[in-house]
Order: structure tokens, then C-alpha cells, then sequence
């Protein structure tokens, strides 16, 4: 079950105003399951987003990328679950390209304006009549009201649909942030490790939007593992109506910038966090805060190490303090010119090791209690700098083994 | 259950001339369970060896560095289990330090003519107490004919026993090769990624015999994984006994070093794959065969993706042929030029995948056959250069789950 996350209450996600969500039935991968979204985009907003660094990248990955960079005014964004359209060749290529013309023909608008993202099985052809017979139900069912439904269609492997909202104000405008995403298996940077959708009300400049997407995206699901897999279909997306009417934000380094990069950031972390608690067979959900590196990009190898070894997490999830498997995990995470002396472990408020081993005042009862927690930090001060990273991850259960054995079936 | 391997018969294994090994119960972990190892070697005979690149290496490993580099002719090694004194600080590296100066006391012989070799739980101080008490009784159950005892000696999760002899036609003389090694878990390179020990009675000069044990290292353990950890406390030694009375080997390029270096590193390859075939849960054993590529470097990284991916492990657990997550690790391993398009990827003799998608000869019942095998070969051919590598890896089953999950208890 998801550790310390509970499902979204439809009433507390608030409308961006800008944004209509349309939900069908297409039974892509079986009936009787919400599994097409079609959101769709008032003319005049923005759109920018990131995408996975997989080679192996799915057809729609490749097409909204290329949709987006034509830059005409994107006025649909169409997700499916069920099938991921990757590893599909070129028939992937023109499934994808013809969803869209699919929809371009029910929006009245070009191929071009709408962005296709799929999620699913890999390396099985994507039933795109199925999926063009489901379209009309969705436009039908457009709605601003809907990002409850939205969540729970674009949902695989997850438990629970993940969906937040927040209110800041900018400029004198009450500004609404909402977002939904999706994990809840293979997950690992970079980039962006599942499906997120984020949208505003705010007016922001093309080239601030795509500046606060990386950046938010950088501080939240760029900074997660369930399993250490990187997607072929992860994208993130941010979407900036500019229905709140405040003054055009064109710089992130103004009072404004920073204020939505926070309230941004803020809620990509929750939705991040959210996917790492509903991650695949969690039953604890760990922090891993690692201190003291001389860059940013060790202290993410060292927590990287720690976050997507079997070793740690079989350990986490038996609520045993076998401590050691940390020491082992920084031990080899690539730092060679490492000073193993100099650091110090914590879980939680707990000093488990300095000086090269374990901390005198260190009691196994100490530890054996802060593992039986739900939520636990794992803290890491290298002593030989002033970097610091904090990622998040789950432990490994026999759920995730049961889960990802009958994945298909 | 070992996938394919069954436990070596005693009567099997040859006594390598120079080569004394004594077994004791010292009750590191638990009564009633060999776990205490002494290997004698001769007087005159030459001692090479390579160790984890964990820089939480265990103390053993420092002390055995050490000693190795005094080059005063090793007169034995100490290996226990039960307990990996790895993470004790200074604590840890004293109780080396004493251990090897019990023996010597024993053997009549310097504290540093000993190398010492620990492996088991970490962070937990080594009961020192329990080792040396057992040390007498080592050393009077020493044989020459005690192979089999000494491979049972230094297991820890393992199931069954790893040990094999070969013998090989070096300049007339008949020179015999024995190794032993042990897993199961916390199984990734580099370096030597478990405990392995291979003695030989020919003749060989100190810096050809680093140079063999690094190159048969190369091309075995540090070719395998189980879980992606890299221990602290591998090590893999290589022992020439000379007593063969062969003409000393001085050259790995001559023919008598090329039948040698091929002999030890074919037993070395049988070792690790020992390993993997008794990784921790390990129903099937893969092969996982990279050709095509620009370096060996690019072809290992993206056999390691594919080898260490739960994703991919969980599916060949369950013989599902979802093999569209072998693409994506494919697509993840860090090939930024990557063409995906020009990669074939083989399951045996199928072709599963070729021109970016599903191949259109493929069919599902055909992979389905050959993961319903305990014995798999994922092949990949990236047509990019002439490069190439082959890994062993194993699947990921819950049985890995419980193992680690209740590795102290």
C-alpha cells in the first residue's frame, strides 16, 4: 500500500482556468478502465516540458518533442495508458502521428497543435483504432472540473491517482498551480521518470516557462528512484494559460519568477514524492540527504548508490538495521579520492557510524527503531565540501518482484 | 535452486602440490558450521592477487594489500565467514592485524606472511575471540586433499559448494589448477566481486602472475552480477606453488603463459559463473552477449544495464518475454549517439528486435519458448564498431527478496 498517501479529494483540486480534461474508456489494454485523457488548451498559453534522455525514447516522445519545437500554439495534449508506443518502429512513428491528426480532426485544430504521450507495455503496437474510437467520448466529456478523472487516466501500475493543488499570489493575482502525474515503475532519472502534467493560470514568457519546468523538474523528479530503470516515455509538462492576467513573468530571478519557481517546484516535489510512496511494492518511503560533497553531482552519486541498492532496500523493507549496506553502497558509488573515516551515517536523528565504523554510542535497539518507521532519512555527511542533494526512494518488497512478474498479464 | 550447477564431488577436485588447507567450526555467526579457513602454501611459492575497488573496503582487504606489497613470501591465507569486518574503523583494523599475528604464532612464521579475507555481515565487530580459539583446530585438520571442505568453508548464502580442477600441458610438465569461490549476493564489479582462490603448481614469476590473475579477473568476475553491489570485501588471489618444477613462466605471451593464462582464467569463468548460477533466488542463468559496439567500455555498460534492471530480471523470473524493457535498458545505458534503429536483439536464436521495433519474423510463442529455459542468451548487436563483451547475470525472484530480508536473523 502507498506509504503515507492517501487518494486526492476531487473537491480540493482546483481548475486552472485555460484547461478543459476530457476522460474515455478506449480499453487500450483491457475495458472498463479510464485510460485516455485528452486535455485540452486555450489558445494564447504556453507549453514546455522535458523529456526522458532514454535512447530508446517511444514514438510520442519523439513526436510532441518535435510538435513542440514547431512552436504553433499547442492546443491539445492526448495521453493514453496501456500500451507505451515504444520500441515500435516506424509504425510507432505513424501511430503516434496519426492520434494526433485524429484529434486535430474532433479540435478543429492542426496535427501539429497536439502532444501525444503513452504509457504502458513496450514493444507492442498501439491499438490506435481503439484509441481514435475512444477520442469523441473524451472531447464529449470535456470539463474544467475534471483533474480527479484526469488522474485516475492516466494511472498503470499506481494504487492511488496522485493530484495536487496550490494557490500563490503574484503581483497582486491569485495564481492556481495543479498537477497530476503518474509512476509507479520504472523509475529513475534522468529525465523526468514517469507522467507529469502541471498546469498554471499565470501569464509566464516562453523561454522562463521551459527555464522553470527544468528547474523544477531538476528538484523533483530528477531526484527520485523506485527501481533504477529510466523510462523510454517519461515527460513532464508545464502548461501557463495566462488567464490569471497578471504582467507577462519574463525573468525567474524577479520576485514574481521566484515565487511561481517555488509554488512550481513545490508541487512537482509533492507529485514526485507521491510516486516514490505509491512506487511499486513500497511499504517505507526513504529520504536519502547527503551533506558535505564538493558538488552536487557527487552527493547525487553517493545517494544514487545508496537509493537503488537491492542490498539497502531488501533491508529497509525487513525493518532491519543491517547499516552496513549503506557503508558498502557509498563505499562504491564512484568517488575515488573518498575519505571513508571522515564520514558520518545517520537514520534519522540516529548517529550510526563515524570514524570509519560504527558509532560508539550507537545501540542496535536505536536503529531497530527508527526502521520500523514509514518514513525515514537516511543521512550522509561527507565532511569535504559544501554540496548537498537530497533524493527519494522506496523499499523493495516481494510486491515489486509480484508486480513486475505479471506485469503483462 | 542453482540454475544448472551442482555441488563439485570431493574426489574430483586435485590436491595442487605446496597447498595445505585446514577447516574449523569457530562459531563466527553461529555454532555448528564450517567457517574458518587456513591455506598453507610452500615456502618459495608466489602469492598475486586483486581486491573490491569498494573504498569502504574491509580491513582484511587493507591488511592483505599490505602484506602483499611486503612481498616476504605468504605462507597462508585466513578466511572466515559469518562475519565481514568491514565498516569497524580502527577496531576493525587491529583485529586484522591480530588475527594474522595468532596464525603466524601457529605456523611459525611474520604476522605479515598471512593474509587475511573475511566475509559476511558488516558493521559488526569481528569476535575475534571465537576466530583465534578456532585457529588451532584449522591448522590440525590440515590436508592437502581438503578442497572440498575449504569451498564449504567460505560459503555464506550460497547453496551449494564452488570449486573445479583443470589440468593443462605446460613445456611436458602436467600442472593442475584448482579454484575455489564463494557469492552470492552483493555481487557487481569491480573488482573480484566475492572471495575466490586459485592455487596452481606451475612456476610463475611474481609480476606474470599479477598479470594473470588481473587478466583472468577481467574476464570472469568482473564480468557477472548479481544485484549490482559491489562488495567491501572481494578479493581474488591467484597462488603458483612452482612445485611442478616447470621452467618459470616469465612472459604471458609465451606459448607456456598462453596455455596458462588460458587454463586459469577458464577456471576463474567456471567460478563466477558458479556464482551467478547460485545468485541469491536465482532461477535462470543469463548470458548477456553485447557485439557491434565502438569499445568494450560501451558494450559493458550496456550489458550491465540490461543485466542489473529489475525490470528485466523480474520478467525473465516469470519467463514473461516483455522484452520491450530490454530495449529500454538498452536506451538507458548511456550511449549518447545511440542509433536505436540499427540495433538487432536476439533471445538465443529468435530475433526479437530489429529497425527500432518488433521484428516482423517474431512471434510471441518463440520468445515465450526460450524464457520458459533455465539457460538464456540475450544477444545484442549494436552495428556500430567491432567491439563486443559478454556478461552473466541471474533473475530476480522473491526468494532474492527474502534472502536479503532476512539476511542477519
Amino acid at each position: 500500500m502507498p506509504v503515507n498517501l492517501t487518494s486526492p479529494v476531487a473537491a480540493q483540486l482546483l481548475p486552472v482556468a485555460g484547461i478543459s480534461l476530457g476522460i474515455a474508456e478506449a480499453g487500450i489494454k483491457r475495458p472498463n478502465r479510464k485510460d485516455l485523457l485528452v486535455m485540452q488548451i486555450c489558445p494564447g498559453a504556453r507549453v514546455a516540458g522535458v523529456f526522458t534522455s532514454n535512447r530508446f525514447c517511444a514514438a510520442p516522445v519523439i513526436v510532441a518533442r518535435e510538435h513542440l519545437t514547431k512552436d504553433q500554439g499547442i492546443r491539445a495534449l492526448l495521453v493514453n495508458t496501456g500500451n507505451a508506443n515504444a520500441g515500435n518502429g516506424e509504425q510507432g512513428m505513424q501511430d503516434a502521428r496519426t492520434s494526433c491528426a485524429a484529434l486535430a480532426g474532433l479540435l478543429n485544430c492542426k496535427d501539429t497543435q497536439i502532444l501525444p504521450f503513452s504509457t504502458g507495455v513496450i514493444m507492442e503496437p498501439l491499438p490506435l483504432s481503439k484509441l481514435a474510437a475512444g477520442l469523441p467520448a473524451a472531447v464529449a466529456n470535456m470539463r474544467e472540473d475534471n483533474w480527479f478523472d484526469a488522474a485516475q487516466a492516466i494511472m498503470t501500475t499506481d494504487i492511488v491517482a496522485k493530484a495536487v493543488s496550490r494557490q500563490v499570489s503574484v503581483e497582486g493575482k491569485s495564481i492556481t498551480i495543479t498537477g497530476i502525474a503518474k509512476g509507479s515503475g520504472m523509475i529513475h532519472p534522468n529525465m523526468a521518470t514517469m507522467l507529469g502534467y502541471i498546469a498554471t493560470d499565470a501569464k509566464i514568457s516562453q523561454s522562463v516557462l521551459q527555464q522553470m519546468v527544468s528547474e523544477a523538474a531538476n528538484r523533483s523528479f530528477n531526484c527520485i528512484t523506485v527501481d533504477g530503470d529510466t523510462s523510454t516515455n517519461d515527460a513532464l509538462m508545464l502548461i501557463a494559460t495566462g488567464k490569471a492576467a497578471n504582467p507577462e513573468v519574463q525573468s525567474v530571478n524577479s520576485e514574481a519568477g521566484k515565487a511561481l519557481q517555488d509554488a512550481l517546484t513545490e508541487v512537482a516535489i509533492w507529485l514526485a514524492q507521491a510516486i516514490v510512496r505509491d512506487g511499486e511494492g513500497a511499504t517505507k518511503f526513504i529520504t536519502v540527504r547527503i551533506d558535505g560533497g564538493k558538488s552536487e553531482v557527487e552527493c547525487k552519486k553517493v545517494g544514487y548508490a545508496i537509493a537503488r541498492s537491492p542490498l539497502v532496500k531488501t533491508a529497509f523493507f525487513a525493518s532491519d538495521p543491517n547499516l552496513g549496506r549503506i557503508l558498502a553502497a557509498i563505499g562504491y558509488a564512484g568517488i575515488n579520492d573518498l575519505d571513508v573515516d571522515s564520514i558520518k551515517l545517520y537514520l534519522d536523528d540516529v548517529l550510526v557510524a563515524e570514524n570509519g565504523g560504527r558509532a560508539s554510542s550507537y545501540n542496535e535497539a536505536a536503529g531497530q527503531r527508527v526502521m520500523q518507521q514509514a518514513d525515514i532519512t537516511i543521512h550522509v555527511i561527507l565532511n569535504r565540501g559544501a554540496a548537498n542533494a537530497v533524493l527519494w526512494t522506496c523499499d523493495f518488497s516481494y510486491d515489486y518482484v509480484k508486480i513486475n512478474a505479471s506485469y503483462r498479464s
